[in-house]
This record gives structure tokens, sequence and C-alpha cells, in this order.
């Protein structure tokens, strides 16, 4: 039916070959996030679209988290996805996270705070629906403005690579980011074009969150270097996460080849490894014998390293809550309890 | 003799212990590229201090280039760096360039070309000199103000590992840049201390260049969001150096057992290499064989890589410039003429 075809729109044909592309499964239940900025109401319009021209036979189970952060206009927001997810025919939950209680208990700020809370909720969702996969729209944009902050805070490589377009929350349980693809003026585009006034995310207005920040005074000062910033930085992302992926394959087959016992590796393999290799490998094996990587530095792994050097055995390299790691007889040995 | 080691000051210190981890010699004679910066003027301060203080035997020879770019600006500079070096009673080099017409006779920015007219008129003075090392005052902001060039311009992600310490020029000379541990605060304080007023470099004033825009728009609203923004960029580059380094010895390591004959990379190796790894050394292949990379895009690369699927031969890649590559009995070959 090339008549149904031509129908398709470009921003719902460009989802779709980025959803065979990620060779994600084209029916079952899928959670998506809907905040109703144009970013999330733009990937359920496609969404829908793929699904009414028989693209995708998934069933979308939307998701609406009410942060509570300014009332009245929360409540807003969440009566017109409902809206708008009523008219399209779709299920919907709506939550209620209370993001500032959240930050009382915690050490977080509100923008992590906000976060975690989205996130849990969203995991909810799809634990209650048995759902596999949960949706989320972020953009080119979200991609460049994540490499930017990590950049200014100074993370190591591997958290340069960015947004991830799927991530594996549990066994289960995939997290989908089907519009890296897409920049947010083209999103907004798409929404028109479908005559839906998108709202305005209150998120994305709060200047108190640094991510708001970046996207209001950063972005633009680098677009005046290059109107093709946010490209160069989301392609940036993209090839740095390939290279650290490499990498961390690498760091797991040396883990796998090194590890003599349960919690032993063997000083040899780990000395002749390039030194970008074993630190990955040090820090998957601390994480797996200590159950996370809390409070471990470069200095730890630098501590560790010392212990590969020489012939001498005997020696021990502390870590942060206890445990601890000891060379003998030509292993490293992992003592401690998991965290 | 403790005295005289007292006498050292921390920013010398910081130098010589940077000089020692990168193995230079501590004798024989080394370009310094003195421009009349801080930078460069603290570099050259804490040589004589170090050279002074017997902890270096080293015999500079001081490069200063008139780019010609301000008329009577740039003949003070040059008096400036003159008398500097004439107190100190080391040889001086100063160089006429010609950086408006290297404009008019190439393809070359403004701050392309003066960069090339520099490094030439630096080999020039090495050469010249039989030195063995040229000596740049590249510092962390320097390092940080590249990353953030390239990653503005969409640079492939070994570009993004900045400005290295250590740099082959040629089998006999290399380009060392020993201040990059330090920031620009460090170098004018220094030059403070040692009572000297340096100079305001030109090429550090000029608004056309992106370098400087970067350096008085972008980096004070990076620190707006972390003081140590500047540390955090240098850090990353550091970092992302190391990991591109693995990377491109594995990519070595691959051509160098795939290459079946001189011209032939064999099919089934290329085949089982992770990609990041086999596009580098593809990239490398390409580079030995046509003698460049110009004009070769990822799009290239893609099309080499098509030849490797499947069983059938006889399928060739054209690249830029004329050449191309055949996939024949399990071998992709190169044709055509070093460029």
């Amino acid at each position: 039916m090339p008549q149904t075809k031509q129908r398709v729109s470009s921003f719902a044909k460009q989802l779709l070959s980025e959803w065979k592309r990620l060779q994600l499964s084209i029916d079952g239940r899928v959670v998506v996030a809907v905040s109703g900025g144009a970013d999330s109401t733009a990937l359920l319009l496609a969404l829908d679209e793929l699904i009414r021209l028989k693209q995708l036979n998934i069933d979308p189970i939307v998701a609406h988290l009410n942060h509570g952060l300014r009332g009245e206009k929360s409540r807003e927001d969440a009566d017109w996805v409902a809206s708008l997810v009523g008219q399209l025919g779709y299920e919907l939950v709506i939550g209620q996270g209370d993001v500032r209680q959240r930050v009382a208990d915690t050490k977080d700020n509100l923008e992590q705070a906000a976060r975690r809370v989205r996130y849990e909720f969203l995991i909810d969702v799809a634990n209650n629906s048995r759902s596999t996969l949960i949706l989320t729209a972020h953009t080119k944009d979200d991609q460049a403005e994540t490499l930017l902050l990590r950049l200014i805070r100074g993370s190591g490589t591997d958290g340069l690579s960015g947004i991830a377009p799927v991530r594996y929350l549990n066994r289960d349980l995939r997290l989908i980011r089907p519009l890296l693809w897409a920049e947010r003026s083209e999103t907004e585009d798409y929404c028109r074009i479908r005559d839906i006034e998108f709202r305005l995310d209150e998120m994305n207005e709060d200047a108190t969150f640094s991510r708001v920040r970046v996207r209001k005074t950063l972005i633009p000062l680098l677009k005046s270097f290059n109107p093709r910033a946010v490209k160069s930085l989301a392609r940036a992302a993209d090839l740095l996460r390939e290279d650290m992926a490499a990498l961390a394959v690498q760091a797991e087959e040396l883990l796998s080849r090194a590890s003599v016992t349960n919690s032993s590796l063997s000083v040899d393999l780990l000395r002749s490894a390039p030194t970008v290799i074993r630190r990955r490998a040090l820090r998957r094996w601390i994480e797996r014998e200590r159950g996370n990587l809390r409070r471990i530095e470069l200095i730890h792994l630098l501590s560790i390293e010392k212990l590969l050097a020489g012939d001498k055995g005997g020696r021990i390299a502390e870590l942060p809550g206890g445990s601890f790691v000891e060379r003998r007889k030509g292993l490293l040995t992992f003592y401690g309890e998991k965290g």
C-alpha cells in the first residue's frame, strides 16, 4: 500500500528507523514517559502515528509524574497530558512524587532528587504493567547538554559518552531513548504539524537547575562559534560511547581471563595489560566484590596498581569502608564485605 | 647542598618534575619559543632558574617570531624579548613571518596561517641549531580551550585528546609542552615573583581568533558553573588521550597482523576486530598507502567496511582523488598513487 507509506511523516519515519536500528520489538507493552513538553509529546504522537499506520504494534502506557514542585501549574500539566492521552485512547498512569521531601531526606539536590523520583516512578509503572521497555524522549540537545555538564564537572571519560540509546535497568527491563537523532527544534516542529500545543515543561524553565542554565546560556554561546555545535557535541558523545564500549569489553575480557578464583586476580595478567584497560577491569572487580564503587577514587586504583610492581607479596591496599586488597602468591585478593 | 635546593621556586620545581616525568634529557640544545607573553616568559625564566641552580644542564636557544601583524607593537615585543634574553645571556633568533601573505597564498585563516608560520620557523631554528627538542609554553588553559574548540567544531574523538605533552615532529625532533600542568594564573604569578613584567601577547587579544573568544567568553561562563572547570576540562583531555592512545596501539597491532603483503590486508582479521579499532586501522592504512588522509571522511571508511561483508570479492570502494580499495581472494588491496 504505497499510499499508506506516503502518509507517514518524516519525523515518525525517522523514529521507526531508529526503532529498527536499536532492534526493538515491534509489539508488546512499553512505558512512555510524557511530561507534556515538546520532546515527550512528539514521542507519544509519533508512536501513535506509527501504531495507527500499522508500522508498530506496541501497546503504550503513558506515565506522567506530578513532581509537585509548582502546585497549580503541575496539576495543569497533568490535566493536559490526561486530556491528550484520552483523545489518543491510551492507558495513563499519573504519579505523585514529593521531590522536596526527597531533597530533605537525602543529600541530593533538587535536580538529582527529581531525576531519581522520576525513574523510580517509571520503573514502578513498568513493573506493574509488565512492560519490558521504558521510553524517554531525550534529544540531541539533551545529549549535548549532558556532555557539557559532565565535562564541566570533571567526569571520567566513561561519563563523557553521555546518554546511551539503550540501557539495561535489570535483566528484563530496558531504558530506551529513541529520539537521540532529533534536535529539540524538530520535536517542536512535529508537534506543530500535528497541531498540538505542547506545554512548557516546568523542569525546563527553572534556572536553578544547571541543565537549564546550560541550555539557556552555554548552548547559545557555543552556537555563536558554530551554528552546528549541538550536532558536533552529540556526535562526539556518540563516538566516545563507541570507543568507551570497546574499552569496557576489553576490561571485561581481562577481568574474566585474570579471575583465578572468585575473589582473586592474576598479578601477571593484570600487569601485562594496558593501563586504561587494567584500571577499568580493577574498577569492575571492586564493584563486583564490594557491591558498589562508592568513594572509590583514582588514588585507590593507583594503590592497587602499586601492588602489581616488583616481586614482593604480603602487601595490601586499603579501600574506603574497611575492605582491602592483598597481593600474595602472584594473586590480588579482595577482603571485605559486600556493601 | 640543601640551601641551594630550598631556593628553587615551587614553579620551577614543578617544571623539573614534569621534565623528569617526560624523561627528557637534562642536557643538550633546546629551542624555547618565547612570544613575550606570561606563559612563554615564565617557561624561559623557570628554565633559567633550573640551569642556574644546576638542576638542568640544557643549552637553550630562544626563538621569537615577529608575525608582522601589528607593526610597531610587534617590533616592541621583539625588542622586549631581545632585552630579556640578553640579560639572561642566552642565544636568540628573531624570525620574520609574513602571516598575511600566507593567508593570501593558502586557504588558511589568519589563526591557522599564524600557527603554520610559527611552527615552520621553530623547526627551522631547531634544524639550524641541531636541537632535538622544541619547547612551547602551552598551559592547562590552552588544553581546556583546545578541547572546547574541537568539541564545538566536531572533531573525532582522537582530536578531543587535545595537546600532547610530547609529539614527534620527525625521528630526531620532538615538540614538548612542559607547562601543561600549570594554569595561566600560575605563569603570571611566577613572572611577578621574578619581577618581570611580561608583555600582553598580541595574538592573545585579537577577538577575531576563536581561541581568544573561547578564553574571554566561554571559559568564564564555564567557571560560573564550576570554578574548577579548566582543571576538569584539562583532566578530561588527559584521560581521553590515554584512552585514545590505547586504541591507537591496538589499531597499529591489528594493521600489522592484517598486513599480508605491502598493500593488502586480510579480510578475516579486519572483520573480526571491534569497529572502533578497525576504523582506526583502516585510516592508518589509507594514510600509509595514499600518503595522507585529505578528504577522507567516515563515509569512505564505511564503504570499505561494506567490502568486508559477505563472501563476494571483485568489489571496490572508491576514495577521493582516484585511488580505490578492492576486495579479492580474501584480501583488501589498495590501488592508487601516493598523494
